[in-house]
């Protein structure tokens, strides 16, 4: 039980697309990212999704809406069922919090293992 | 379904200890607050309570445990039924996320009411 510094757990890893668990909230993991280029589009039945710019820019593309555009300190939910797909010109680093177990594909087939940093 | 803009969203309240929801993840709120001096010592029973620290400086007091010094992005998970007391001696901005209907003083009857902006 000790705080997290978001910073420096990001200069822990380099890997994109494969994130980290820094700490818990009840069933839910709190996680770092960071991201660059293109992800797969995918949906989660069972959760929403939340994600908090740090640093960078990240567009998350959606199914017959506008693209979200989000910069540092802001965030974006996207509800359960929602299709979506990030993407990011240059590296970004995110907060993410979900549900433990969430592939993040939405496809345990495909999703990364989740990591405890 | 919008993006928030977390510095935009603090622009539009000035009370202390009074924390407003700007987006839902499941059934969490996530919410922004503005705090200064001391809060009242509590506990949750039933959630463990996140704090994310996005500007100024943040004392988590604990009982027989050293302080957690939090400053802009750190963050700390104070475990369910562990007595904490938040305390700043300048203005601090932060992130929150608890499950919706959690009092904030641990004491419905104390409690602010959840206000979303």
């Amino acid at each position: 039980m000790g705080k997290i510094n978001l910073a420096e757990k990001l200069t822990q890893f380099s890997e994109y697309w494969s994130p980290r668990t820094v700490a818990q909230l009840n069933h839910y993991d709190i996680m770092v990212v960071k991201v660059k280029d293109e992800f797969v589009w995918h949906k989660h039945d069972d959760t929403d999704d939340f994600f908090l710019v740090l640093k960078g820019k990240l567009t998350i593309q959606l199914r017959d809406r506008d693209d979200v555009h989000l910069e540092a300190g802001e965030l974006f939910v996207v509800p359960r069922g929602v299709e979506h797909c990030p993407r990011a010109e240059e590296e970004v680093h995110l907060l993410l919090i979900e549900p433990r177990g969430t592939p993040n594909t939405g496809d345990v087939r495909t999703a990364v293992p989740r990591q405890i940093l």
